[in-house]
């Protein structure tokens, strides 16, 4: 499965969709200068091909295993890791006080999603880590920091996230593992974890997890919930690890796919962690590691729609069936009807999420930079469109590289099923897409709409000032924008939030529509009469009309679902 | 797994939906009374609940093999197989003549479905073996008849079809397979097949395959092609199976799923063969076992659909997981506003695609009866909408499915990923859904659009009636089919084909969302107050609408989408 790094596309969105400029205008990114985003681009998709491509298969073939309650990574992990860590690329945007680049998140959320489509079960390692250490940035003490960053952002140590446990998944205040002081400050923390992404692994000198767990005053429900780093090896005074916590992993799943990212139950025995954030504070702690991660999670579904593109065209490109629309006889299946419009959707699907995504990265960059509301507004409102919509088109475009590829699609040989089956995770963890539609309709529109109104009159006025040059692509982007008015305004109106509850994961879809037309229509301005143009015009008359349907069901309220009642669905 | 045989369901849409009485009606199928009808399904359901069920996940654990040749299917597999053909469950439509039951399509439809519900690998070969009667009853010489018929339809030996080969997928006119005449009246057949479904296996007496190839004089394409069955075993004199043939079982192929199908490369070395219908007839010979088994498949995705929504459902009804709708606190996530829209989709959508596979065996079976050419008609249009939207919902709900068990969906052990990973191939199959949706557009409107027009006047005449009882769901699928109207006027207008396939699947999508539109109204209106109405309901009002986008993307033409050139879609 040869991977090549888009380096021209994210130079073109930078340059020309997601205004990247206004990022490295601010004094806080002003060394992130075209040349340097370049060559970090270039280096790090030179690691992905190179490195990273190579061990997708073999990871899938040989998924982690625990010999004696230690995980063994799948064959190459180690070595790819290695290349990770030591090209720095654990943790480009970390603090350079601990040895980060300080980089944009818009630089990160490229390097990520090249990662991702090389190979997403090793990602999803440095992934976690990258996790770990925006929380330990934000809320740890000093003397944490000095300790875990150095270790974390060198790629030495990895990090996890402990959240889930078997009676506490999407609702995380129903959790049980306890923390009780000692008395030389740390905690012990006892209970069981699932679901931990890469909860060990054979390759970094420790695995520090940060455990979500409940003090001895601790109220039921999410505000009793407090947030420890618990290492797998106790760090000695020279910060190097010392003895073994008490903690294990107790077995690993046999997942539909991601067979190369051990998922571990973890049980934690009284082993010792330290408080992160202040007591009780654990889900607002692990709200800003999250919104991060969200943004991450997105983007590995759309580094795999990525990956599984090129796969299916080169196929494509390559396969010849039947009598083509090339005359001549030299047409391969891209000739197809079919098929090219097949291809042609994944292109326009991968280029709308992964310009959702890089707008995202830029608004967070922003409101890093420059502390302003409306920016973190406008990140905070992106992050679950950003992470559902990523992956759903994740799945949508792997699904579509297996159709492309006709019977070889099902033979796993092939690749094109590790990349359905590996994906579709995605739209599970990290809070599973119906969670981010209602965070989406309920906590990003407790402003009465103001960041989504805000993000139409920018859309809105783009697509005016357009229409002079592309109308036929700009009037409809326009006509759609205003849809979405009208649905945001009617969502906001509901007081019962359950009825904007009953078309959240449609509403999501919708926007997300509506943005991947804006972000088109952008490119097209950008490239008229170009290859971006055409694809813009293919999104635009093809895709975007979906929205009506969409919003149509977004609007549908709570009635009529829930007087199907479960026996109703049961007869 | 537990799965219960949805025997109301089926009696509902035969008596208020798809009109099965009319089928009764005839003398051709007078024995089908209510009572029999009954007693099968009950029967055939009792045998899927029982003994089919089990074997799901042991099929996926224990996939078949190729041991020295011979090929070990899963464990239970023989047993099951052995309680199908002892029911006389295979071929329950067959002729009497040879142990037939005579049964209408419309039952053996449901009764695949339940079998596709229970174990979808085990029930590919019974379907198999089905279209090779099919083949065999319209096309074989009275001797072949004789000898292979009562074993065929016993389930003693089964059947297979071999069209494909590496270079001759969609397009089946580049096969290379070559038949010599030999001086008996024989031919011998010399050639490799793949993707040869249950190829071989170990509990019936004899595999029969049904292989296309090329006499000597064929010319090149389709036109050449004949149809020709050869045996694993030569049958002796007696009708036993007698001396092995010169064919053989060179590998099996490593799936996503199916486990327990055996999927087959085939090498025919001369092997010994005998014509079935005329010289260079193949084609039509296949096309004849063809549109039966893409009703087959059709109803596979419709089965394994009702199986993972079955399965959802059970898990939604226990899982409890933060505060619901329920005030008293004892609500499960079913009671979730977005998780009771996936379930209600899961079963509109069933329902759906269920309607339109029985709609369609209704109208084969009074083609059968009446050799009116209308019913024929009718049947040809609706096959390849009920094959490519029954194995789409089978994907889509099998995907649902794993979203409602949230990170147990993406466990093994659950069974929810099974039901994803052994339908995707549906999609792919007897004709991959790209193919459906031009024979759609092009063949199944050759007739300037007559026969879908019949089935509109069908609907507008139903809807206008029921306007006045249930205006909020009648307007609706009035105006939806209006749509499709003005979509087939303008398809049949457009000469150039290509322009009908650059949106042929959108358009069989909304094709598919307006029939089942007015299946779920014939539903409510038969249940007015009921849950069937409510389910109508849910249906129209959210899903319906989504024939909007679908036929605009359907009538875009291929201008634009040809502009995107494969470097385009390469750049």
């Amino acid at each position: 499965m040869p991977y090549r790094a888009p380096i021209s596309d994210y130079r073109f969105l930078f340059d020309h969709v997601v205004d990247f400029k206004t990022v490295t205008d601010t004094d806080r990114f002003a060394e992130a200068t075209p040349d340097m985003v370049d060559a970090i681009l270039t280096e790090a998709g030179k690691m992905c091909e190179e490195i990273l491509a190579p061990l997708q298969r073999p990871g899938d073939l040989n998924p982690a295993r625990l010999e004696n309650g230690v995980v063994r990574t799948s064959p190459g992990f180690a070595e790819g890791h290695k290349a990770i860590a030591e090209g720095g690329w654990v943790a480009i945007a970390a603090d350079p006080e601990y040895g980060g680049m300080g980089l944009p998140m818009t630089v990160t959320t490229a390097v990520n999603e090249m990662m991702s489509a090389a190979c997403l079960s090793l990602q999803l390692n440095p992934l976690m880590t990258q996790g770990q250490i925006e929380a330990l940035e934000h809320h740890a003490s000093d003397a944490i920091k000095q300790t875990y960053l150095p270790k974390l952002i060198s790629g030495a140590w990895a990090g996890t996230m402990n959240l889930t446990e078997p009676q506490a998944g999407s609702d995380v205040g129903a959790l049980r593992t306890k923390a009780e002081p000692n008395n030389d400050g740390s905690y012990s923390i006892t209970g069981q974890k699932i679901y931990i992404s890469w909860g060990d692994n054979d390759f970094t000198e420790n695995v520090c997890h940060l455990v979500l767990a409940r003090l001895p005053d601790g109220v039921p429900g999410t505000k009793g919930i407090s947030l420890f780093l618990v290492p797998k090896y106790l760090p000695k005074e020279d910060g190097t690890p010392g003895v073994a916590n008490d903690l294990r992993v107790v077995s690993l799943e046999h997942k539909m796919g991601l067979h190369g990212s051990p998922t571990a139950v973890m049980e934690y025995a009284g082993a010792k962690g330290w408080l992160v954030g202040g007591e009780h504070d654990g889900m607002k702690c692990m709200f800003t590691m999250m919104n991060n991660a969200r943004l991450g999670v997105g983007g590995q579904g759309i580094g795999v729609a990525e990956g599984a593109y090129q796969h299916a065209l080169a196929y494509a490109m390559d396969r010849k069936q039947g009598r083509t629309s090339v005359e001549d006889g030299t047409g391969t299946i891209v000739d197809h009807a079919d098929v090219r419009r097949m291809l042609a959707t994944m292109k326009a699907e991968v280029f709308a999420a992964r310009a959702i995504a890089l707008a995202n990265a830029v608004a967070i960059d922003m409101a890093t930079a420059t502390g302003d509301a409306d920016w973190a507004a406008r990140a905070a409102l992106l992050t679950p469109v950003t992470k559902a919509f990523g992956t759903d088109t994740g799945i949508a475009v792997a699904d579509l590289g297996v159709q492309v590829h006709g019977g070889m699609g099902f033979i796993e040989e092939t690749g094109a099923a590790q990349y359905c089956r590996d994906v579709r995770v995605t739209a599970i963890y990290e809070g599973t897409n119906g969670i981010q539609s209602m965070d989406l309709v309920a906590r990003k529109m407790m402003d009465g709409g103001e960041a989504a109104f805000d993000l139409l009159d920018e859309i809105e006025t783009f697509a005016e000032a357009a229409k002079s040059e592309l109308p036929d692509l700009a009037e409809p982007v326009w006509q759609a924008a205003e849809t979405l008015r009208e649905t945001v305004e009617w969502l906001v109106a509901q007081k019962d939030l359950t009825d904007r509850f009953a078309g959240s994961v449609p509403f999501l879809k919708g926007f997300a529509r509506v943005l991947g037309g804006y972000y088109h229509l952008r490119a097209a301005m950008a490239d008229t009469g170009g290859a971006r143009a055409r694809l813009a015009r293919f999104y635009i008359s093809r895709l975007l009309p979906e929205h009506r349907g969409l919003f149509a069901h977004a609007r549908a309220g709570s009635g009529d679902l829930f007087a199907l009642s479960p026996e109703d669905l049961a007869a």
